[in-house]
């Protein structure tokens, strides 16, 4: 009974690969870069989480050397960072779709009215720890009109995305979900963190994606492996190593202050170490020269979204 | 029109009043003190809204000098203040229950869900800034049905309250909504943050007390024109000064730290530097002397509850 299915999205893999590699231009050539071109999208998750978050994101974006951000709407400090999207309108800020909440001693819940969500709430009230427990648990129309009320949300406060993501990946978790996911950006316009590199990760990306989408070549992050003081080393190798196209850095900034120890105890992985050091990296002279010396530009999804539709 | 509810409520205030000093014993009697006892309550608000209020506060309470607490169970960081409840089961902690989101960087909104409680929100979905445009827009029903859901949310989260309060006092701005907050407390067999002293405050509060509620003799807190260097005489001389009865001080605290700022950047009054200055005296030995010079005792909420139904 899978068998026809499985035939029917292997064809349209290939069909969505064919139309991909068989148009003219590449992505990079599409946003007017030459075929070869190396190109990456700096992008810092998270902000609204916390004050930490938001402080060390700005300040990186000042730098000129992160490019972008997501901005997580249930939590407690969006009204700050949606007062500097309002003061900065130029600022690359996307929404970083939430509907987790993994903190233990810090946490958050649904923007949607409670009553109209709970599939994707804990007993609490609070978004679930997990993304597989959420996906396992979330009705997807009850996601839809979660997602759709933080897009709105956003939108009251004055912020214009330019992008859509999802925090810890929740609506990649399975193809209702994503569906859900790639329907709500579709018709808000906006790009999405989807990577060509992910067409055979799962079987339903193939069967949910559309020609017309846009779609960045890869997303590279770092691995909870690599030790503390490798940091630099492991970012570096990979720019050096890049290949040509767009890449998306996925990077998360914070302070190694009280409230965002306080806030990952229980979570050395992007905790506050972590965010400090990515910190530490991307806003670097040594991040700066390597961009240089291997002829790496930096782009925004402001830049992708102008293809959309297009 | 309005002369004879006030006689009426004139003729309750009496009657109030005559129960309260025809008894045979005070507040402080019933208590086990002698009638000229000195006693106080040290009572930090607003744990549970950030990370450096719950630090700051947990650490007074390990002094032993600030004997009482009560969260805010709307706020982020309730799930941090609500582990420390259950691993310090003596702790007087009671609910300072929210009607509001005072701070403009940092919000919060409703436990239960936000379309059966509209009246308590802004456009946005949070809370109002104000207690007295909360209390002119609150649907006291809707009430009710919040601060239920808070208790309920502190209860099913471990936290077994001692006590109720009201933060900024929005509970207080009305008699609807005083009457709802007594009602509640009544049912959950709960003293509640009023003191004898008020009665003449507002017309209401003798229409809605009742000679079986339990009240303090008088609250104590710090106004907004103390200077920064009076803080510890201040305090000293109003405790130098103390009466007779059961005294609530109530003090607000936190570190002065990049959260704490960030939080209240726009409100000098109660911002970050305050609570540092409040964590400052009432952690010190200046405060445990003159506690001792004037033989001044600290007494708990628990110890007011057990008066309840008596």
């Amino acid at each position: 009974m899978r068998r026809i299915p499985k035939i029917f999205s292997l064809l349209t893999l290939l069909l969505v690969v064919a139309t991909v590699q068989g148009q003219e231009r590449t992505l990079a050539e599409r946003l007017g870069y030459p075929r070869d071109a190396k190109l990456i999208i700096v992008h810092a998750d998270d902000l609204g989480m916390a004050h930490s978050v938001n402080l060390a994101s700005t300040k990186a974006f000042s730098t000129g050397l992160v490019t972008s951000g997501s901005i997580m709407v249930p939590c407690p400090w969006l009204p700050e960072i949606a007062a500097y999207a309002r003061a900065n309108p130029q600022a690359d800020l996307g929404l970083h779709l939430t509907l987790t909440s993994e903190w233990t001693q810090f946490r958050w819940g649904p923007v949607a009215p409670k009553d109209r969500v709970a599939s994707l709430l804990d007993p609490n009230g609070y978004f679930r720890l997990t993304e597989s427990e959420a996906a396992e648990k979330a009705d997807p129309k009850e996601v839809e009109l979660e997602i759709r009320a933080q897009i709105e949300r956003a939108k009251a406060l004055g912020i214009v995305p330019t992008h859509l993501d999802s925090h810890m990946g929740t609506l990649y978790q399975n193809k209702a979900l994503f569906e859900v996911f790639l329907r709500v950006a579709r018709e808000y316009k906006l790009p999405v963190r989807v990577a060509t590199s992910w067409f055979t990760r799962a079987d339903f990306v193939p069967e949910v994606v559309k020609p017309d989408d846009v779609f960045i070549d890869r997303v590279l992050d770092i691995n909870p492996s690599v030790a503390p003081q490798d940091w630099a080393t492991f970012y570096s190798d990979a720019l050096r190593k890049l290949e040509p196209g767009v890449t998306e850095i996925v990077i998360h900034l914070a302070y190694d202050d009280a409230e965002m120890r306080g806030a990952t105890s229980d979570h050395p992985a992007w905790g506050a170490a972590w965010r400090q050091r990515d910190f530490d990296f991307f806003t670097s002279e040594a991040f700066r020269k390597v961009l240089q010396e291997n002829n790496i530009k930096l782009i925004t999804w402001r830049d992708i979204g102008k293809l959309i539709g297009k």
